[in-house]
């Protein structure tokens, strides 16, 4: 048992997708979220750069005494993890695993798709950690750049959303293609919508909800599960304006974040 | 007569528009072109690090011997002007002031409409240098956020294109507005399709165009144009990969660039 809070990061408000899918899980739990908001976005950084930032937040998480630390984030889990993994020493988990591992459990036909921002197709994380755990599979990745602008501005329900639907998806209809890894934090908004272009014959595959499973069976195999009975406490860490990020995070959430959120600066600035 | 080079820096690619309208109205120049792509975009960041970042970037243009800096960034000209005028020992000109100058002459009926990325809007520059050079104008500003991510991924002839110019522009068909200034660096490759929305019954302040005009004026007023009559040189200094600028650079100058791209890493990187 361990009444110790969770930490979880991203570049953004974009991990708070993940954030919710623990949150709902595992209700009783702590949770400690930081989003690095005057440093987005990670995707466009090089591998070093991302790596720096990553284990600056872990080790701020670690001085907030969490139990363990979950990587929201697609470009940090694709190029810090193990960084991170030899440099603190409580559990670290990121987002690609959990989502290969449900992709292959349930591709019936050897062909999986990722979607993703251009930075995490470009990086072949999804696909190459696909090909080690299955050569045979086949994986079809497809850059849908302007879906995370779309989600940030809240136009999911829009013909825009519609159009650029089509422009990236349409594709996959003529392919056997029945299973989508949603390889970018923003894409679980989406889901609805992309359900519904392939008429429900498509299994989606959500990283931050397979991450929150993970989550849970690490906690329980290491027996540091919270003894709360009680709702767990929320707090958010951002690195700018706590205004922006609290109002976006609505949005995300489905409701207003419960507990404050703290103006971290980096000693930089 | 001078013939060091005019240097031009942006946050990233976007100031390329500048570029192009300063190589176009003065071939004979040499120019320096600084994007720092490894920290875009400014549009969020505190105006703390902006000025930081700004005068980084004058410093380094400075040591390579140019004789002017452009800022050619909505979002630095907004918040770095007045710290490089004061540290820097060279004519410093930004994007603002030439563009609201354009507009206050062209405006027919006393408004003017304001377009640009949600920084850019919120930060009220355009509208405050507006009103105090005409307080009697009437000013709308609408944020465009999505025409960025649309340009960046050349998707300027699609059905989302014209999705995103009806959801942001139709409310502007019903004021009496004549006159809109393109207040973000990305813009004039929409210029076309905006102009065509309106039918052609719209003036568009080229902010990029008219800080070519001032550049021009600068360098004839202090004596410092070039007395070469060949075509100038061109480099470019980028703070990630050289060649995903370079690709990208092609869209907004509608030709290769011409002369080499070299990698300046920060100190911190």
């Amino acid at each position: 048992m361990d009444n110790r809070p969770i930490g979880i990061f991203d570049s953004g408000v974009g991990g708070l997708t993940v954030f919710k899918e623990i949150r709902r899980l595992l209700p009783q739990e702590n949770i400690i979220y930081f989003g690095d908001t005057a440093r987005v976005p990670y995707g466009n950084k090089s591998p070093l750069v991302v790596q720096k930032y990553s284990l600056e937040i872990a080790k701020f998480l670690e001085m907030q005494n969490v139990k363990m630390i979950v990587i929201a984030c697609n470009t940090a889990s694709a190029l810090a993890l193990s960084t991170l993994r030899n440099e603190v020493r409580i559990p670290v988990i990121g987002v690609i695993e959990p989502g290969v591992r449900a992709a292959i459990k349930s591709a019936q036909n050897n062909s999986i798709a990722v979607i993703g921002t251009r930075a995490t197709i470009n990086s072949e994380a999804y696909q190459n950690r696909i090909k080690r755990l299955r050569s045979s599979i086949n994986v079809i990745a497809i850059p849908c750049p302007l879906f995370v602008p779309i989600v940030e501005e809240n136009l999911m329900n829009t013909k825009l959303a519609d159009d650029a639907l089509d422009m990236y998806l349409s594709k996959l209809k003529k392919t056997d293609i029945k299973s989508i890894i949603l390889a970018c934090t923003h894409y679980p908004l989406l889901k609805d919508k992309i359900s519904s272009f392939f008429e429900g014959e498509i299994n989606l595959v959500d990283s931050a909800y397979e991450t929150a499973k993970e989550v849970n069976e690490t906690l329980e195999a290491r027996r540091i599960t919270t003894e709360q009975d009680s709702s767990g406490k929320e707090s958010f860490f951002v690195s700018d304006s706590p205004e922006t990020f609290s109002s976006i995070a609505a949005n995300f959430l489905s409701r207003p974040i419960d507990g404050k959120c703290v103006f971290h600066p980096w000693a930089e600035f």
